[in-house]
């Protein structure tokens, strides 16, 4: 078997952990030897093992002289755990195939040095385009420093978020709404606005139709702390709730907030990209914004945006004054609007998700 | 072989007429004997022969004892070629399958019935739905009275027609654009507000790749006469133009136009349902609307829409006041919206067209 067979593999084992190894990325490790396999692992939670560590465990002795296929570069660093570089010298494998180096400012080929200096061959690049695409999200942060955003809008076949009155319920079908939830059980974090607050009194919560499913941080952007206190969003049993409020706001309601077990965040600067490294440094690797119009606007306009996806319903509403997904001033010209890339198209029941990245040049 | 297969054959012969039969329907016809097929036909032109006439010709004699697959009702009445069921009765078939009673008010069972009376056995109904969906718009306007409607739209994936400076030039790439010029080519009306003459200037013609084509007639809605008199679409030498204006219009103006070949409708009834009416009764059968917001509002919120093609280009271009592909008041509960049906889902390019028919229960 080829290079690329076991570390499809090895690509294969890493993507079962998808949405369990934040703020770490997915790792997939395969040990071959004499065309046998005969370790694999896969890092499965931050804090656990790396994926080298497992392979290497179920390979026991026999792995001196193996080849160890890995998703991404072994780390140099002690970590929660020690380097995976030196377990990989002392093994005595023959070779090391890697699909990718480490982004990670303390590893950055460090790990691959150790173990070409211990006199092993090291290999890197196989399937490197799948294992960057594996672990885009995780990318994202280490190359950015801030959360990896998508935006998830739902509007009519004619553009509307909502009717002219703000009747909003619903516009796309179950199968969609599921898809949704099944997007907030993936991310750490969900933003909406205070207006979506208050026009709809949402959970924010994950529902899947089984059950199950975890509940990302729910995150307000509420600058004069309007928010009623008896809406649903500030029952901190379910969920961890944060607001971000600017300076100005009413402490003591911020204090009743608190009490209640909320977190409220007070930043002076309303930037998009000031909120993103704050949320980031806060712990939020992958963010979700439903926002209404206003908030998305804000998204687009600051070139924050990484992912879009945009349900769409087979339903006119019409309305010269109902609202649309992306508000805030706009582009002047069409030809800056900001086009999208990687299109997938999925049908959901009677809808359609239109899912893109941004065409940006950069960093997605 | 069965009936269907015939039947089949005969409803592709009738398809292959697509857009040019107006104002009559697509009818195919297959003659059959001991197994073989020994004629065939389509209806080709409005004026010229119908289908069972090129089959009976290519069968000759052979034609006794044959039986006849029909995909509608031969008709029994003088129009501008002779009654069909008198020329089945003559051919002396055996049997004849008809996939569809005819709606036509002049015929509508009394083909059918002269066969049997002459002893011939008649089977209705083989393939009837495939029948019915071939003629679609026929069927509409016999019922109706009114034009097919079709309103086309092109929005970002924001749902905003323009820019919030009016500029949208261009949403959607090179692909969809000339899949909107092969449905000008089909229809034989295209409706746009002045507004949108106003804005862009079209020219409103069929502009395929590999040039050929037909233009249909332009029809301006203009109720007090603003069109400027330099406007590319008052070229009547390209194709006929008419316009639509109210009774207080401006009769100089009006008669100037009119030496340009331009068609003045005055209509003193501005409802969207008086126009179709009078559009119907000037010849118009099948009309493409691409109006703006305003004028695609008043189809939606007249109930008037018979099929929506929406065209979606994956960029966003953000603005709470951009225009909206359907303006007008608009509906106030999004469970009032007009649902779409049977819908289908092409890719253009990067463009994305979903196409459906209102969900009205009635006449589509």
């Amino acid at each position: 078997m080829s290079d690329t067979h076991y570390m499809q593999m090895a690509l294969d084992l890493a993507a079962q952990a998808q949405g369990q190894t934040n703020p770490n990325p997915m790792v997939g490790a395969v040990l071959v030897k004499e065309g046998r396999v005969i370790g694999f692992g896969a890092h499965l939670k931050a804090g656990e093992p790396h994926a080298e560590v497992h392979a290497f465990r179920m390979a026991g002795e026999q792995a001196e002289g193996a080849t160890l296929y890995v998703t991404l570069e072994p780390c140099s660093h002690h970590g929660r755990t020690p380097p995976c570089a030196d377990l990989v010298v002392s093994s005595r494998v023959k070779r090391v195939v890697v699909a990718m180096q480490d982004p990670n400012p303390l590893v950055a080929g460090r790990g691959i040095q150790r173990i070409r200096e211990a006199g092993i061959a090291v290999e890197v690049g196989v399937l490197e385009e799948q294992a960057i695409q594996l672990n885009e999200r995780f990318l994202h942060n280490i190359r950015t420093q801030r959360p990896f955003v998508v935006v998830k809008t739902a509007m009519t076949l004619d553009g509307k978020i909502a009717a002219h009155t703000g009747d909003s319920r619903w516009i796309t079908g179950p199968s969609a709404r599921t898809a949704v939830h099944k997007v907030r059980d993936e991310v750490d974090g969900i933003l909406v606005g205070i207006g979506t607050v208050l026009a709809d009194d949402p959970e924010l919560t994950t529902r899947l139709p089984d059950g199950g499913g975890k509940n990302p941080t729910r995150i307000i952007l509420d600058s004069s702390l309007r928010i009623p206190e008896t809406t649903k969003v500030l029952d901190t049993t379910v969920a961890p709730t944060w607001i971000v409020t600017g300076p100005e706001h009413d402490e003591a309601k911020a204090t009743r907030l608190r009490e209640r077990g909320v977190r409220v965040l007070s930043l002076a600067d309303r930037s998009v990209l000031h909120l993103l490294e704050e949320l980031y440094k806060q712990g939020i690797t992958h963010l979700l914004v439903e926002g209404g119009a206003t908030v998305n606007g804000a998204f687009l306009e600051a070139g924050l945006i990484d992912k879009v996806m945009a349900f769409i319903a087979p339903k006119l509403v019409g309305g010269a004054t109902a609202p649309t997904p992306f508000g805030g001033t706009g582009f002047a010209k069409m030809s800056e609007a900001l086009q999208l890339r990687d299109l997938s198209i999925t049908v959901y029941g009677n809808d359609v998700c239109i899912m893109g990245y941004p065409d940006l040049g950069g960093d997605n």
